[in-house]
C-alpha cells in the first residue's frame, strides 16, 4: 500500500490502509455466513466481500442486503479471497472444498462454521490434500433459529464462544490470523481437539436438538395436536425453539456426528429412565432431589454464560 | 352502595364504587398469586388483597412491595374474602382448603391456579365437601421460571390462556365471576374436562419439563460438564430455560398428573426410537423428512401463539 498514509489512520474503511482482510469470500450467504461479513464491515476490517452458493436467490437477496459485493463461483473465491469462510451446511463441505481447491491461491486461508469437526476436517483433507494447511477450521457457537441472509446480524458472534480446531500442519501465522479474525468479529476463541469439540457440541447442542424436534413432531402428530398446541404457553415456546431450525442443516449435523450423538442419546435414556422410575414409583423425595440437582446447575449456568 | 354514585363512575380506583373484587385473598404469594394481584390491583379492580401462606419471608415481602395489604391466616382468608386464589404448590391444596373450611363464607368463592386439575378438583371434593360448589378450578398458562413475589408482573396474563374446569355443582353466576376476573387480568379463557385439561399439559408442559430437567441433570452430571457448559449456547439456554423452575413446585405437578405424564413419555420414546433409528441407520432422507415436519409445525405454532 501507499506510503502516504497518515499514520492516524489504522485501517479500517478509508481504503487508505489494507484492511485485516482486504478480500473475503462466504460460500454460503446465509444467517453465518452473512453476519460475518456484517461484523466485519461494520467494524471496517474488511475491503471487498465475495459471495459464493449455490441459491442465486440467497445470493441475489445478500447482494440487495449490502452484504457481498459481487456474487462468484466457488473458483472465483479461490482465486481472489485472502480468507474465505464455508458456511454452508456442514455436508456441502468436501464438494465445495473441491471446487475451490484447483484455484486456491497459496496465501488464501480458509476457516469453517461447520457444528460438527471432525468430519469437515476428514472432508477437508480430501478434498484439499496438500493445500490442507490452509484449513483453520472453526465453529461459532452462535446461531438461531432464523435463516438466510436476511437474518444477519453484525452483533451474532459478540460475547460468543469460536471454537477453533487447528491441524497440525497449520501455521502458526495461519492460526494466529484466523484467531484475530474470529476475535475481531466479537467472537472469544477457545482452541481444542476436534474429538473433543464435538463430543462437548453433541452433548450440548446436538441432543438438545433431537429432542427438541422429536417432541415436536410428537406433538404434531398426535390426534388431538390442536388442542394441546393452544394450550402451549411460553415453557414450550423455549423447550421447542429449536426446533424451527433448518431440517437440511440438521440432518447433516446429526449425520456427521453420528456416533457422539447416539452415544449421548443412550446417557440421556439412562437419566430419564432413573427419573421415570421416581415418577412411576411416586417417590416424591428422590424425584424433587433430582429435578433440584438440575434446577441448580440450569441457574448457576444461567449466571455465569452471559447469554440472556 | 350508594344511590349517589356518579353514573359515569363505573368501578375502579375511586372507591366510590364497589371494585369487581372487594376483598381478594391469595393463597401463596409467590409469582402466580402476586402477578394475580398485581393485575387486578394495575386496573382498579380490587378493594383490599389479603395474603396467607406458609413463608414468612415470602408474606413480608409481598406486603413490601404493596402486594398484598395485610398478612392473614387461612382461616381469616376464608372469613374475609369475596374471592381467594390458592397459588400454591398443587400438593399443598387439600390441606389449605381443609384449613379454609370451616370459616368460608358463603358467598366467598375460590379459584385456583393449579397446573394439573383432575387431582386438585378432588383434593378439593374432599376438602371442602358440601361447599365444593364454590370452587372454580382454573389453570393460568403463564409463569415462568422465575419465583417468588419480586417476579411478580401485572401483565403476566396479558393474552395467554386460562383454562376453567367448572364443576357441575357451580352456579352459573359462579362460573361467570371467576370467568370475568381471569378475564379481567387479560387472559383468554377456554373452558374443558379436569382430564382433558391434563392430559394436554401432561404433553404441552409437563412433559418438556420433565425432559428438560432430565437432560439438565445428564449435563450437569456427566465427568466433563466444566467443558460442555462453557459451549453451550442459546439453543441450550432455550432448551433448559425450563429446568430451573422450583423442584417442588414440578414434583408435585408431576406427582400430582403421573398417569398422563407416564404416558405421554411412552409417546415421546416412540418418537425417539423412530428418529434415533433413521440416525442409526444413516437414512439421511427419512431424518430430514422427520425434522422438517418438525420444523413446519414449530413454525407454524409460533406464528400463531403470539408468545414472543
Amino acid at each position: 500500500m501507499s506510503g502516504t498514509r497518515m499514520s492516524t489512520d489504522r485501517g479500517g474503511v478509508s481504503g487508505a490502509v489494507k484492511p485485516l482482510v482486504p478480500v473475503l469470500a462466504i460460500a454460503g450467504v446465509g444467517l453465518i455466513g452473512g453476519s460475518f461479513a456484517a461484523a466485519l464491515r461494520q467494524r471496517g476490517l474488511v475491503g471487498e466481500v465475495l459471495g459464493a452458493g449455490r441459491s442465486p436467490s440467497s445470493l441475489a437477496l445478500a447482494r440487495e442486503l449490502g452484504l457481498v459485493d459481487r456474487v462468484v463461483s466457488y473458483a472465483e473465491a479461490a482465486e481472489q479471497a485472502d480468507l474465505v469462510i464455508l458456511a454452508a451446511p456442514v455436508g456441502a463441505t468436501e464438494p465445495i472444498l473441491q471446487a475451490m481447491r484447483p484455484y486456491l491461491r497459496d496465501q488464501t486461508l480458509i476457516t469453517d462454521a461447520g457444528s460438527t469437526k471432525v468430519n469437515v476436517v476428514q472432508a477437508a483433507r480430501r478434498a484439499l490434500d496438500d493445500r490442507i494447511a490452509q484449513f483453520v477450521p472453526g465453529h461459532p457457537i452462535a446461531g438461531a433459529e432464523k435463516t438466510g441472509p436476511e437474518a444477519a446480524d453484525a452483533d451474532l458472534y459478540q460475547g460468543r464462544v469460536t471454537v477453533l480446531t487447528p491441524l497440525e500442519e497449520n501455521t502458526p501465522a495461519a492460526r494466529q490470523f484466523v484467531t484475530r479474525v474470529w476475535e475481531a468479529v466479537g467472537a472469544r476463541v477457545l482452541s481444542m481437539e476436534p474429538d473433543i469439540h464435538d463430543r462437548a457440541l453433541a452433548s450440548v447442542s446436538h441432543v438438545p436438538h433431537f429432542l427438541s424436534s422429536v417432541f415436536m413432531w410428537q406433538v404434531a402428530t398426535s390426534p388431538d395436536s390442536d388442542l394441546r398446541l393452544a394450550l402451549a404457553g411460553s415453557g414450550f415456546r423455549d423447550f421447542t425453539r429449536i426446533s424451527a431450525g433448518s431440517a437440511e442443516v440438521w440432518r447433516d449435523i446429526f449425520l456427521s456426528n453420528r456416533e457422539a450423538v447416539l452415544a449421548e442419546l443412550t446417557e440421556v435414556r439412562a437419566a430419564l429412565d432413573q427419573a421415570q422410575a421416581f415418577l412411576q414409583g411416586a417417590q416424591g423425595r428422590e424425584l424433587e432431589d433430582f429435578l433440584e440437582r438440575a434446577a441448580l446447575a440450569r441457574r448457576f449456568w444461567g449466571s455465569r454464560s452471559g447469554l440472556k
